[in-house]
């Protein structure tokens, strides 16, 4: 709605424009890879002129560059391709899975520029131990950087429950963390001027797949993430959905097994990521007594060569997993549904259970269309979307951005 | 993005704001009531004389009137009310219900300015004879109109599935309805000039109830709407969730019972509208040869009563409702959830059970602030969300709607 001001509406509105269209540009080669300045005239609907003065803002910037295609075969002068400038800016992306802690310099296009990780114990690691890898394999990473090269975010995912706005790991099931102040804590001992913004692996993971991965092109999505638990990210119209407090999308906590369920760490029982969760897995294959993704690997590869248990299990856990699939089908209608971490090995082995409760328990509408697969990022996927949360500034507004940070660093 | 055109963009956008404006002030009006010119300003963050234009514009229409507050009981002059003119645009609104076709001619603000209904028998009932009925209704309604008066919109609420777009039932269970023309037959019987639009019940009741009852103020709310099946109506930040296709929200196929699920109409089993329904609660309490509301509402009562048969019934019903209830707020995180329908009855008697299961199986953050209540429009949710539906247009382009039925008129 409009607002009394100074400025005239008109001027002010042009100013708004541009600043979208920079916006958007950036995103688009951010996020699409490099392209011709015809085609971005095209897509955003503007003229030659336009998308030259946007272009040579941003290459001002240092943002992007512009060079002949190579071999378009096409008759005529070939249209300039805008790319990303490789190592002019950079974000740092921060996974705290399951079973290993990762850090890695990201720069625009999502291109991983260099990374570090150390496997992770499961249990009884405090805060400060975490933060303190972490920070570590950050300096190293920012030490290695090029020069003039400038850090213009940091995210981090996080393998529980985070309070939205401030980093707060509500509830880390995992580690045993309740109302852990990890992201404050991660910005006070990185020190370099900017905040650790940190989100829940699941919701990031759903993020990076919709941008970049098994998600390009769909409006709704169901991202399902395995580790211990199952967490989700349900994107709804281009939107994380995320409730009245930020708090949606715990599909892993849907009771799929009401009278009989396996007890769940959240307090409840019966709940999806108690019946196909790892330890469901490995009890049900009868090998309790190992643990981690390469147990469960094992336990997947053993099915297909033809060991019963292992089969059997995997049949069990696809069948509860097939459930809590129609429900997310039935109630969102989405087009696409990806199986990531954990769930990503699990469910070639237990397609056949899953695609049979589709085909009997879903609705025929809303059955016709939906694509089942697994996450196309790999084990990136939560690390990816890490650094997606710490291009937001920014990819919003590119040359504020920027300025801010350089004088930030001159002082 | 901005479009090359002839019009100069600050002139282009002073005119989209103006539009925006007059839209958003009847708006207010229609779901919110009378309201001073002040206040309107307040909310709209407009200046005295843009509010005193908007005003001019819509009242030249006849939409609105202004007159002076009754007894403010503040000092100073008193600002002027902008309330909604009583007789100069209705709608039409149908509700095919389970048991009754209902129509109404409704006027700005949502008062029903006249109805008719008739019960309707349970099953083969065929297209023609509904519209007949409904076709007749509204003949009969538009007669007693006031004079001058202009139907504006012509909606229609459907027990069943319907395609976005065309109002073709897809799937009306209860009738044996597949793939029937309802929204193109209704408007060429009709035959005056408008389509009718037809929404899904249970869609419509949400839209309802959060406009106008009990999900007014939150951005997130579910309805749940029980008949013969139970429907739902998911908003999701304000708007109703659609989905890929438009089949989104069909929380009546959850399936809570997926190991001795009762059978279901649609095919599957175990889904909550089985163990939920009016049939699952009839048998339950061995009144296998009853039928429709009375029904369910006998049976409330004798367990409010201490018939312990019934008792038991509504007790297992709760339970089946309460885990639906769990997995859509551990899903959505909504600030509400709403009972409507048959559910309107039945929540009362087994909301212990509800809550139960709440206070079980629900994630604390999620269950800290979430409410849980019964429609707050009583049986007239579906109609009033098929006359909201049918205002689409005005509420959009006032003047331009107005302008375009008016020309239609005279031809």
């Amino acid at each position: 709605m409009a607002k009394d001001r100074t400025i005239p509406a008109g001027r002010r509105h042009q100013r708004e424009v541009h600043h979208a269209n920079l916006s958007d540009l950036l995103r688009r080669i951010h996020l699409g890879g490099p392209i011709s300045r015809t085609a971005a005239g095209e897509q955003m609907r503007l003229n030659r002129s336009t998308v030259m003065a946007l272009t040579a803002e941003l290459t001002k910037a240092g943002l992007v560059d512009e060079d002949l295609p190579t071999g378009t075969g096409r008759m005529g002068r070939p249209s300039l391709v805008i790319r990303p400038t490789s190592d002019r800016v950079h974000v740092l992306a921060f996974d705290v899975a399951v079973d290993r802690l990762v850090a890695a310099r990201v720069g625009l296009g999502g291109v991983v520029q260099d990374r570090r990780s150390a496997p992770r114990q499961r249990a009884g690691v405090d805060l400060e131990s975490v933060v303190d890898a972490l920070v570590g394999f950050g300096r190293d990473l920012l030490a290695g950087a090029p020069k003039d090269s400038i850090c213009v975010g940091v995210g981090a995912s996080y393998c529980g429950m985070i309070r939205p706005g401030d980093g707060l790991v509500r509830f880390g099931p995992d580690l045993g963390w309740v109302d852990q102040a990890f992201g404050q804590e991660m910005s006070r001992r990185l020190d370099i001027g900017l905040p650790v913004i940190v989100g829940n692996e699941a919701h990031l993971g759903a993020r990076a797949e919709h941008e970049r991965g098994a998600g390009v092109g769909f409006r709704n999505v169901i991202y399902l993430h395995g580790d211990v638990g199952v967490g989700g990210g349900i994107i709804v119209g281009d939107r994380l959905l995320d409730g009245d407090n930020g708090y949606a999308c715990e599909l892993g906590h849907m009771v799929v097994n009401p009278y009989n369920g396996r007890p769940c760490g959240c307090g409840s029982a019966g709940c999806l990521e108690a019946e196909v969760g790892e330890r469901a897995l490995l009890e049900a294959a009868q090998r309790p007594d190992s643990v981690g993704r390469e147990a469960v690997r094992d336990t997947v590869a053993a099915a297909a060569a033809g060991d019963e248990q292992a089969r059997r299990a995997l049949d069990e856990i696809g069948d509860w997993l097939g459930i809590g699939v129609v429900n997310l089908i039935n109630l969102f209608n989405p087009a696409v549904v990806i199986f990531g971490g954990m769930l990503r090995d699990v469910y070639p082995g237990a397609a056949a259970q899953v695609q049979a409760r589709v085909a009997r328990n879903v609705l025929p509408v809303s059955r016709e269309r939906v694509r089942l697969c697994v996450s196309a990022l790999g084990d990136d996927t939560t690390l990816i979307g890490a650094a997606e949360l710490a291009f937001t500034d920014l990819l919003n507004s590119p040359i504020e951005t920027l300025q801010k940070l350089t004088e930030h660093a001159k002082e």
